[in-house]
């Protein structure tokens, strides 16, 4: 037991490596060999967690989506009981940004593996299915505001899933300076103001008439 | 003159290369030699049109913009005299997304140089101004369309003007498969009109009524 779990820590390790190195020098110099030296470790050693590029790589994006869902666990804790779900996608989308340290490092790891994607078949099953279980949980979310009034009922689920989705384009927007991160909460919250009743008082008053 | 006009055609006829070698074989594979092999020449006469891979990817990434430019330009011409400022925004957002080869092109070109940027200091500098100038076209339209009173007055050009710009964050959802094309458009369409006074008829009413 001992052993497995350090085996785990290893290979978490090791994706850690492999994060700074698609951080620090691109996307370009990811191979066993430069995630070994990262990491600290012989080449041989890094065979030894992983066999290929590929695993390595397919296991750091599973370690990144692990992370990311970890972080949107502990905000929606910090939320208590029954969180509004306005609330509930404010994290799960700021989480989705590069933000702070650990958002910046899996955002940057889940760029690099959409484009991995268009030329790597596995990777691109791997990232279409974290995406798409992403996509599931927040039609979740917003047919559920829809059923109970929080956004209102003329809204289209998978349009507005959709375009919850496309508002992680704030990423490369961020990444280069284009915007600052304050802003691009600023826009979130204006945002979820307007598809969520509550706030947004025009068409609070009109979803009240409606019902 | 001829033979600068060969000397440009040359260069983006190695541009093409390169956006190939990203496309097919992934950033990993983005070097001088790689590029030479897919252009057809040899590593020494790439040599002679870009004195680095830095040169070489500085240029593809201008020339990507350029391209983009002038599908946008062919795009509005298409609207005739006068366009509507929604369909102005419709085109140029539409073009920024891989919804067809032209356009993966040059998205997927931007993808890969948002990323090398992170760690390139130049290729920085040139991102993030190729992306600020195309916020500031967006943002003139948008501040124009409120003058107009095509957008409500109550809305914050900045932030509209984030949030319109963010929606390019459909690119990942399309290339990894999660999303339909169709989809992207569907929810860009019902943005706009949400956006715009004229198609949606409850914030219409409300514009009519505030002016």
């Amino acid at each position: 037991m001992p052993k497995q779990v350090d085996h785990r820590e290893r290979r978490e390790s090791i994706a850690r490596a492999l994060w700074r190195v698609v951080e620090q020098r691109g996307v370009a110099h990811l191979s066993l060999r430069e995630v070994a030296q990262e990491a600290g470790i012989s080449h041989g050693a890094l065979q030894h967690y992983f066999a290929s590029r590929e695993a390595m790589l397919s296991f750091a994006m599973d370690f990144a989506s692990e992370q990311a869902t970890l972080r949107v666990g502990r905000g929606l804790q910090e939320l208590g009981d029954r969180p509004h779900p306005r609330d509930v996608l404010r994290v799960m989308l700021t989480e989705m940004l590069p933000l702070h340290a650990d958002a910046r490092a899996t955002s940057r790891m889940s760029a690099a593996y959409v484009l991995e994607a268009l030329h790597n078949k596995t990777i691109h099953a791997q990232a279409h299915r974290g995406m798409a279980q992403g996509r599931v949980l927040v039609e979740q979310l917003v047919r559920q505001a829809i059923a109970d009034g929080h956004i209102r009922p003329d809204r289209d689920p998978v349009t507005e899933t959709n375009l919850l989705l496309a508002l992680t384009g704030f990423t490369p927007l961020i990444e280069l300076d284009v915007i600052e991160p304050q802003e691009a909460l600023t826009a979130i919250d204006q945002y979820l103001d307007r598809l969520f009743t509550r706030n947004d008082h025009g068409q609070g008053q009109e979803a009240e008439r409606s019902r």
